[in-house]
């Protein structure tokens, strides 16, 4: 899917690679998972990224947080994404149609992160908040397949622990 | 809250009425519901709007349909969001922001006018298939708003019920 | 995993075949799709059952029917799941965390076949609102499970498609 | 409704009091909102109970944890519900079906005491572990109320801000 590429290209032109997403995955799933590496956590990502509409809320999500960058919307519309505040709920909801595909625990990793900001999120949360980038939909979109991505893995490990 | 009264003036420049989606909320209740009036109907919509993230959702969701219709976001993701494919998922997860707010019978009614697209939301639905404007997120916060006032309906109905 | 034999059991138990799951996907993609088998479908139930998620559902939803309908819990909330009204809503809540997992097409399927009740989930339910058995969880699972298959299935066509 | 009475004799029987969810919800929202009392907090919680599908999750939630403490139910079942495995899920969709209800920062407050455990939940959680008690879906619907509560007090001071 050319779609996929699209995607990780937009990522890294706000500022995100692959492998910082992969470094909350290991962060969260860490604690709880011994042994785990950077790698298998990328690799996880990765594997979210398979999904189509997970392509699908990274295009949507950077291109919202662009226009609103730009002010090629409405004024008062512009304003309210642009402020990022907790209330506008449309940044949450969007990450959630992510971490839906993986289960309750990728939720609840979701919300997690989604307050203590680890890592690339308080990064990317800081540029928006310090008006320097509109970046509202970008750090719940990265929350979103970091926590998926450790879902995924705690899953995985089950799955091995059951087979054997 | 101003916001809201741009809400409804968005609605109004796509060419949706509260009164055309009130038509709607009168159909999905009307079976199960004896004589519920339109007027009920519309007094039920208008306390959806009530809801904060309700109205985001409705400004965020036009905002994406005319950035797309004015191609003023990259030519692949235009397409994508013209092209209104069941596949693209990010019109319905938004439109499920609504409804979650509304409980589970908001969100089984959406499943049901999303196939069956009644009233306005055919009429709306068929403008964007041929392309005379994108109404790609429009259809289904329409379908949203009138499910969602179903169901305010029905919660309504059996509280008066309880009381007695 | 022993568990999705359990679940598969727990359904012919209860009066419900994988087949019986497979027809209602072919309904509800035959219109869609030309030239689904039924085979294909009953491929694509068994792969929504690979889901750990998906097999906990099933038993768990099965477990309360059975003890609301050997009157195993206090009387009122036993009348409560037995009376299988439109606005208990946990019904609908545990068979979303199936849709979920297979994205917004899912989701507005579930609705659908919610609505309209066709085969098994139709005989299902009137046997439940006969209070012959309770089956106030069971419907609403298998139209979750159908609802998935036929969502995974658009999706497998759509990636053919894409490769081609 | 009587079923809220009952809903809350069920809590305090499960060694739950409102003021103990109460204080969850202070400490969710004390560092956000400055001056904020105990009583507020019970205030909202009260009001989260206000909702239909709030009460019935609450008394379905219970009464599986109670079946599985008493083996009313197959041993497999059982099993599954009192390992209270991060991999069985159904406590967490139970619990997003509360949250839900209130938009999308409840549900990130959810996330977040999922894993912190503060308070009763804490306690709660350990009795559950200890095998004492089956206290699976007891936890999470404890921090979906907190939770809900928290968000609630948040757009009522922002209804208040936007309205002087």
């Amino acid at each position: 899917m050319e779609l996929r590429e699209l995607a990780i290209k937009k990522l890294e032109e706000r500022g995100v690679k692959l492998t910082d997403i992969a470094d909350i995955t290991h962060e969260l799933q860490g604690r709880y998972l011994e042994g785990i590496t950077c790698d298998e956590c990328l690799d996880m990502v990765n594997q979210v990224l398979d999904k189509r509409e997970v392509i699908h809320t990274i295009l949507t999500g950077i291109a919202i947080d662009e226009v609103a960058e730009k002010e090629l919307i409405e004024k008062e519309i512009c304003d309210l994404i642009r402020a990022d505040n907790g209330l506008y709920g449309m940044d949450e909801i969007l990450a959630l149609g992510i971490t839906n595909l993986f289960g309750s625990i990728a939720l609840t990793n979701f919300g997690y992160v989604d307050k203590n900001k680890p890592g690339i999120i308080g990064k990317v949360d800081r540029e928006g908040k310090e008006h320097i980038r509109c970046h509202t939909f970008l750090d719940d979109i990265i929350g979103a397949i970091a926590a998926s991505a450790a879902a995924r893995l705690a899953h995985n490990k089950e799955d091995i622990k059951e087979a054997l």
